[in-house]
């Protein structure tokens, strides 16, 4: 019997060919395949000959859909399976690859990971801005704003540390955190939405921090949506010729290559 | 005359199969390739009719390279050209996508973003790590040790921030910053460099904070290496079974889909 392995795998930002090649070519190899409700459901057409499971919080499983999904792994490799998790993004992003990595090396289980691209740069992308633009930070931080014990990340810090801020699973909370954010950085810090980033549905908005949570809402976001706020989100309006743009629906601020 | 476009293209960490379908596909429509000396030059195999050109600082070229591309990038896509310019990692973080698109725009020309992985991606995968472990951290940020005005980053607010640290050219002051580290971080941090990630010539270490500059020097890394600092890269070696490699280079943390 061949050696089963698991291969926690990346699917992108959602649009198909915003996977690398080697994703494609390992998805080609899977015996089963283990897709979250909200991934990409056309991913499983690269995975001709496997065994494809719908798996996560909608699955129908009466125990915890974590250990539920890590134990299914374990037992499908044991058995000599090639096993392919994919995960929305990048793997180590978000996705408790951590937890999974830690539960299948316990397990004996031999371990890949292919990575892929996370949804904040496709929503810098959208916005034709550089999360790191050198004229205005020294970095960028991607951060949830929910956290596993319910406590919130370290805005002031976050704010101190002059990088772009990227941020994930933010929207339900945009009021509380963009009031936290503006106790130290300025109103008028360029800001912005994208919903469903790197897919055909994706929306976009450049406002101030200021008026983030009232555009949201106003403009009818939802999740997922990544939040960015910084300088570096300013250089976003310059392709629609300047302030005019802050606070409406930017339309089309770079042509994409879709 | 067809019109003219510039599209900005990730190539990743380095091996060509960590080019998105995508970036692929781009780059077999392109009439011109603007390669920095640093990617890998097997890219071109790629696009079999463009005209390849290497750009960079060791190009040879007198004016000053950053406008020297930009010129360049203008003058053929004004010809009608499909301009693809190459960047390693992800093209919007830390490669001046942002003073390129500006430069871009400000002439009239189409811009579109190939997104792709950044090297820091790689380097966790190398280590067998999620970025953002939710046991350990709210996020993680991407900070360069060499910014435009040779400023530092503001170390004190990004150790209280408590994300996971992933640090792009550092190297060369790695003494230093870690140093300042650790006036606000414990000596015991986990810490590792990833030297040349997502290549065949990757190299990794797990260490401390404390250790780090020492450990990185003896075992002679050069650039371009990444280093990680943060709770989240002690469950990297937890594969190795615990605290006997820190310090030492961990040679196979995780078996890698190469």
């Amino acid at each position: 019997m061949k050696n089963g392995k698991v291969t926690l795998l990346s699917a992108g930002p959602g649009a198909l060919d915003l996977l690398t090649m080697r994703a494609a070519r390992v998805l080609g190899e899977a015996d089963v395949l283990l897709v979250d409700d909200l991934a990409n459901p056309e991913i499983a057409t690269l995975a001709p000959q496997a065994r494809v499971i719908a798996v996560g919080k909608r699955g129908g499983c009466r125990s915890t859909p974590q250990a539920f999904i890590e134990r299914m792994m374990c037992r499908f490799a044991k058995r000599g399976a090639h096993v392919v998790r994919v995960k929305g993004g990048d793997a180590l992003m978000f996705g408790r690859a951590g937890e999974e990595m830690t539960a299948l090396r316990r397990a004996g289980v031999p371990v890949e990971i292919v990575n892929g691209i996370s949804s904040a740069f496709a929503a810098a992308a959208g916005l034709g801005m550089s999360l790191t633009h050198r004229d205005h930070c020294a970095g960028v931080t991607f951060v949830t704003a929910h956290r596993q014990d319910g406590s919130a990340p370290n805005w002031a810090a976050l704010a101190a540390a002059g990088t772009t801020l990227a941020i994930y699973m933010g929207l339900h909370r945009v009021e509380e955190l963009s009031a936290t954010l503006l106790s130290h950085l300025d109103a008028g810090t360029p800001a912005g939405a994208v919903q469903w980033a790197g897919t055909p549905q994706e929306r976009r908005m450049v406002t101030t921090l200021g008026q983030l949570a009232a555009d949201v809402r106003a403009q009818g976001f939802a999740s997922p949506t990544i939040l960015l706020v910084g300088g570096a989100v300013g250089e976003a309006s310059v392709a629609m010729g300047g302030m005019g743009v802050m606070g409406g629906v930017v339309e089309e601020v770079v042509a994409r290559a879709a």
